[in-house]
């Protein structure tokens, strides 16, 4: 499968902590860590777990730019 | 300011892109770049031009795991 | 690849209009026209055209309910 | 209520899952089932339950295109 | 139609500026101007212009919170 | 910090609920209230209490328009 999704941040999940309906993975991707909020249930089914590699997909237009 | 969204890759503006009301930012995070579609109006906003320091900010709630 | 968003509605692309930078691909889905506002680079990149097999992924936390 | 939305796909709720603050409701849209994450106070307060009619409402810069 | 979306903003419109395929809509909500950035196709098809009484809908996954 | 998203409605926190992964956390913007789900994380990194001055912060191309 290809998507549109510009970003495909590659790295290894280092955290994945489940909640009532939603759980958040963590992905080291090489000098900065990736926070992802996705269901539990996306969790089970691509059997998320420490130490797997794994890619943070992000669309364009959910980026924002900050500068200081 | 600090703000709530729990990501923010910090790199180099590579790229700026203004269409007709919608522009492509693409920063440099160190071995990836990051696209951003964002607004003319915060193009200019923020002075965005190529070889600044910036950040992509983005909320964990919009990042999606991808596995092989 | 398989990815966390939950929604994947497959189906046959039937519209791509490109714009200065940002893009409408709409995918009859069997029943009903999925619209999507994706950068004219994926575009280019996924070779969309009208005819197309594609899908519709969407992530469940930009889902809203609506009822009469 | 008109909305610019572009995306309604309607059909009826076949799960209904509150959690501590977000639930996860599926509508079966005929031949597709949409899962959304929305607040449990939208469940209370739309009175979702299963079986109603009721429409999967997405914002066209919500939707991703994915192709084989 | 009722939507699960939290955030319903009630104001006027004070500007609409359609560009290749995205149109940027303000509405004064009073106090505050919000923009939103849709399809042209919604700006037509709800037939948005300036004066008009009009809502700001913003589901409450897409709210962040900033303090200084 | 200077972010690109277009909207920034300040006000006043009335609410904050921590779910077992995901807050909700209310803003009076003054006339209305803006409800904002965030993670529990941002919450106690961010501090954030009632009766705290904060702001809402949306990208405009969260922002769907309605009309009656």
């Amino acid at each position: 499968m290809k998507i549109s999704a510009r970003n495909n941040l590659r790295g290894r999940i280092v955290d994945v902590v489940k909640g009532a309906t939603t759980a958040h993975v963590r992905i080291d991707i090489g000098g900065a860590v990736v926070t992802a909020a996705i269901t539990n249930e996306a969790v089970d089914d691509l059997k998320l777990k420490v130490g797997d590699t794994a890619a943070a997909v992000i669309k364009a237009s959910d980026v924002m730019i900050a500068v200081d």
